[in-house]
């Protein structure tokens, strides 16, 4: 089954404490469409500008992702500037040129429309609701958010997560949106909103996965090194929405290996810039580093 | 087998957002000797003041831990006052009375001297030392420490890492002491030093264990309602070290096993101020939670 993702297509500019990359591939939609393509279809939905560079479009094709609903506008593509410190956490935003993304008015080409997964990547949730009037009996929406529409837009965003089964959030956003400090409480309250499935993403700690009934956890896979974690949360997305698409089954035991593959593509995603690991990567080394995961993590409980 | 234990008793005065308590029993000899007698018998050494109630003498000895090394010295019983805010990490401190906890000169009784698990717990590294060259073939020595040693005793900080088995560290001391920001470098720079076995603890995130051949990560185990975390560290130490001194083995597995049940004794502390719920327990409730733990981390990777 088939994906259709709609968010951002970008060209970074980021410094890190070991680096900078100028202008180089990146935006939600990429890294959700770069992970999730290792599992199933995927359908993308997003503008560029007339300066982005075809090569990417080609890249973005060699892997099989479909780009046909990628509409190259007059103007320059997004482009955001971000700095790191050593904690890998919480970039500073040096600069932020919306350029065509701030008239993106996603049309979802008819042979997308019969999609069944939906990844609603962050963007105003106003444009994401209107993606979902044009979608035809999906089997599964997923959506992502930012502070900025908990701060802004709230009222809208309610609306969607009415409309919606899984959010995927940060852990300050949760707290945010729900005025809670304890992160269960933060997901009662949000599975109270609409949303069936709430994964509360930690980054380098882990991962949190809510349903009304049940509850996982996971830790994070910590790498000796981390080139560049943007686009990790996205990554984990596609993992995870992925995998959830490849099996075609929602249950509780796939939702937490849907948690651990969205696990392991963050972090092909960290261990370069844009698309410099993720993009390479085949299904073998992903199998690999899930069974190097559920070694460093697995214990029995009678001696 | 039985563990000694060397650290501080106190008399803490805490503040959380959600409550506030005086003068109640703490300190970290209390808090693992509260954690590991519900694995193996446990010798405490600290030193107290004539203010000390004797209704918490009285309790220790109820609950079976051996207060002959408990000194009561002239003075006062070392009290620390701390807040925390909502958080609850790296709490205030508002005041610290070292009170005869400043003139500790630990001796061991000769009834302790064969003990053959020692935790050193956080105290000035050269009273650690003295209290290693006290004691007679000891199988395992595990301690801790703060940064406070790190940036002024480091000398004789690295001087006792030569001798010890296990260290507990939590995640910003290990950054401190190794200069590494990764925990993974910080891990395998501490293994240089001495230390076989590293745990660096990460409060609400987890924890890493490292030896030189193996790695585990496992999560914590979030609690819905946190009254106060002082402590935390030291029950984890109590879990981790008394399930290793009730086995007799040190092995990959009994080293995760040990992990898992440091992570569930610390829910069981901060449940509660002081040892308002981890005095209380029996084994069934660890068990109990053990296995809550156990559902809430496992997943198999073949669908």
């Amino acid at each position: 089954m088939s994906i259709l993702v709609i968010g951002s297509v970008a060209l970074d500019t980021i410094k890190t404490p070991l680096g900078k990359a100028e202008r180089i591939l990146g935006g939600s939609a990429i890294y959700f469409s770069a992970s999730a393509i290792n599992f199933v279809p995927v359908n993308i939905v997003a503008t560029v500008g007339e300066d982005f560079p075809k090569k990417h479009i080609k890249f973005l094709q060699n892997k099989g992702i479909n780009t046909q609903g990628l509409s190259i506008e007059n103007g320059k593509t997004f482009h955001w500037e971000g700095e790191y410190g050593w904690d890998f956490s919480n970039p500073k935003t040096i600069r932020t040129d919306l350029n065509v993304f701030a008239n993106f008015n996603p049309k979802i080409p008819k042979s997308y429309q019969s999609s069944k997964y939906i990844f609603l990547a962050n963007i105003d949730p106003e444009i994401q609701i209107r993606v979902l009037e044009q979608v035809k009996n999906p089997k599964l929406i997923a959506c992502d958010t930012m502070n900025y529409w908990i701060e802004n837009k709230r009222k809208e965003l309610l609306k969607l997560f009415k409309k919606i089964d899984i959010l995927t959030i940060n852990e300050s956003e949760s707290r945010e949106l729900t005025n809670q400090k304890n992160l269960i409480k933060a997901a009662k309250d949000i599975l109270r909103l609409g949303p069936k499935i709430v994964v509360i993403k930690k980054g380098e700690h882990g991962v949190l996965l809510f349903t009304k009934t049940h509850r996982f956890t996971a830790p994070a896979y910590l790498m000796e090194t981390v080139s560049d974690p943007t686009g990790a949360g996205d990554t984990f997305a596609g993992g995870f929405i992925g995998y959830l698409a490849k099996t075609k089954r929602i249950n509780q035991n796939s939702l937490r290996r849907a948690s651990i593959y969205g696990t392991i593509m963050a972090t092909f995603a960290v261990e370069d810039f844009s698309l410099g690991k993720l993009g390479k990567i085949s299904t073998i080394d992903i199998e690999k580093r899930i069974k190097q995961f559920k070694r460093l993590t697995s214990f029995k409980i009678k001696p």
